[in-house]
């Protein structure tokens, strides 16, 4: 196993079969899994919460204790996952993988095609949210895992929460999917649909090939300001950014960045594009899209009700990508096959995002909620 | 005056000054106003209504009876204005021109540059709804009319509507604001600055100079899919495209479009770059933005206070773009101040497009709201 000084560690699937059937009927393979571990696995391996990144995040859910500053580096869920925390690294073991498709270690359209020594780009299969969970199992089966206690996440990380109660029911005791949906909905498929316009018209994307030439980096700052839209609220955004002006007593009459809310979203724009790749945006807001665990025929019903997860689903009053109706809407199916659900709306003005931000309210209720499936073992 | 075979007249200020002096400071002229006109002036010249069209619209708000195609052709607001219409032009005298900074018929950063002979692209001053306003009055002084019956409009209109109720108090009788705000917030400037960095992300764009040469379709396109967005709304999404597919009986694992809601934007947006001009998108939007008629000192009231116009204002609960609460404030202040305001709030599930859509709740309100102001006389 490699460790790299980030903390990252690396397994890739060594033996036959190397490649995985994914649900579109391609095959992909070798691949390369990323993942993070926090705390201490006990001898039973019980005490495992697998942590699921949301669209552009990565295996480094928290910091680590360490002397070099990239394992020490703060992590995206800093505030959640740590000793004492609402997801405590004393009590529990947590692992957090890059999803399939990602730019963060796990193979993606970044990394090297066998096929022609050259990065995959566009030909990089499209991949959905039950691939993305596919690739998580052969990872827990590397780490003898077969069951976990919980699996938590938001948003994109909520659906893959949702995916592995579909695929692995008998591996998951516990599930919180946060601000996320049992189907991605015409609104949020036509975000994502733009900001993948806005990448695709950028001539340096080049059908996907710019690798070795110059990124387009342009197209990627405009997809990331629209996703940056949608992940805030109207009333956070007057509260944060109102009609303040930009290092300004006027107005410039010209187009620079007059009010601070357009600084904001250009900085993101630009900060996004030295971290982030475009062709991962396009495919994983292509699986985002394709998620649909209702489908027509009530499917999560049907594979849900003979499983016996307990749920706490948990949505956020200003979120207007996935609305607590949409949660709604999951409590209510699971509860009418008789699974045990606990549902929480928390109050927030702070839109989508809220899920990622400091919020003690979610803290209790997952520490509480964590608690409750080890003692009712 | 010119009139075109599309119904459209034209007025360019002729007699000395022919420049005006902007709301920037800047100068700016000769300056060309596209007009059109349904129904007949009274001889008093007392049933005049002033329509002001959003964002994309132009002078043609209703087809002209004519056998002329381009005169007969739809017109925006073919609903509301036309014989026994809300608007109804067997009672009323229309006049709808086309905005300045625009591009149908009025001057804006397509036209000659009469300093370089070439299109002014974006040294075309940057310009505001007050400015937009002022050269409506250059119209209004040149057919002779001295006051409106009533000045409508939504969206940027509605903030056009507001603006002659600031500007120019004693020249209107009565305001029908629809589906706007008193001033732009950082969510609506947020959008607009998106929509203006795709257009300045395409190569093609050049600084604005693109007008003998490519143009930044595809910047333009990717801008009018975010406007699209914001026009509609979840329910809208939802009932108009749910998760249904485009012409396929699955999902194509690739990056074609396949939800109708990805070929409905697409289609919009290649429509849109067909007629409208990239340039004048981000000056209209600029001056969008900088609209706030309450600033920090409460201009609004006090200017409002001196005035008698009768108000009727009218917000849709869907609008996520200009909420019911931005009209609410509106009607609040016009209140405080002692004015005669009549608010209401439709019922619509169709978004901040919903004032466009055919309404007969919004027919009838308007129909009756112009009634009494000319009954009230």
């Amino acid at each position: 196993m490699t460790v790299d000084r980030s903390g990252r560690k690396y397994f890739t699937f060594a033996e036959p079969p190397e490649q995985i059937v994914l649900e579109s009927g391609s095959r992909l393979g070798p691949i390369t899994i990323a993942y993070e571990t926090y705390g201490q696995l006990t001898d039973d391996k019980s005490n495992v919460v697998l942590v699921e990144h949301a669209f552009s995040g990565d295996s480094h859910v928290a910091s680590h204790k360490s002397d070099d500053d990239e394992a020490a580096r703060p992590g995206w869920w800093d505030s959640m996952v740590g000793p004492g925390k609402g997801i405590d690294t004393d009590k529990y073991f947590v692992i957090c993988s890059n999803i399939l498709g990602g730019c963060m270690g796990t193979t993606g359209p970044t990394v090297e095609n066998p096929a022609t020594g050259k990065p995959y780009g566009l030909e990089f299969p499209v991949v959905t949210i039950a691939d993305m969970v596919h690739v998580q199992k052969k990872l827990l089966d590397h780490l003898g895992i077969k069951q976990v206690l919980c699996v938590i996440g938001g948003s994109v990380g909520g659906m893959q929460v949702l995916q592995w109660c579909v695929s692995y029911p008998g591996m998951v005791r516990a599930a919180i999917p946060l601000a996320t949906t049992l189907r991605h909905s015409a609104l949020a498929i036509a975000f994502n649909e733009v900001a993948r316009q806005a990448i695709m018209a950028d001539p340096n994307w080049n059908g996907g090939a710019y690798y070795e030439k110059s990124l387009p980096e342009m197209g990627l700052a405009v997809a990331r300001m629209i996703g940056h839209i949608t992940y805030l609220s109207d009333v956070s955004m007057r509260r944060k950014f109102g009609r303040r002006l930009q290092d300004k007593s006027d107005f410039s009459f010209n187009f620079d960045a007059d009010f601070q809310v357009e600084s904001y979203l250009r900085y993101q724009g630009s900060k996004f594009v030295r971290r982030f790749d475009a062709n991962s945006l396009l495919f994983i807001t292509k699986a985002a899209d394709y998620f649909d665990l209702k489908g027509s025929d009530g499917q999560l019903l049907n594979i849900l009700s003979r499983s016996e997860i307990r749920f706490l689903v948990v949505s956020f009053t200003s979120d207007w990508l996935y609305p607590t109706y949409q949660s709604r809407e999951l409590v209510q199916a699971l509860k009418k096959n008789g699974l045990d659900v606990s549902f929480c709306e928390i109050e927030a003005d702070c839109g989508h995002d809220a899920f990622l931000l400091p919020n003690t309210r979610l803290d209790s209720l997952i520490a509480g909620f964590l608690k409750g499936v080890v003692e009712n073992d």
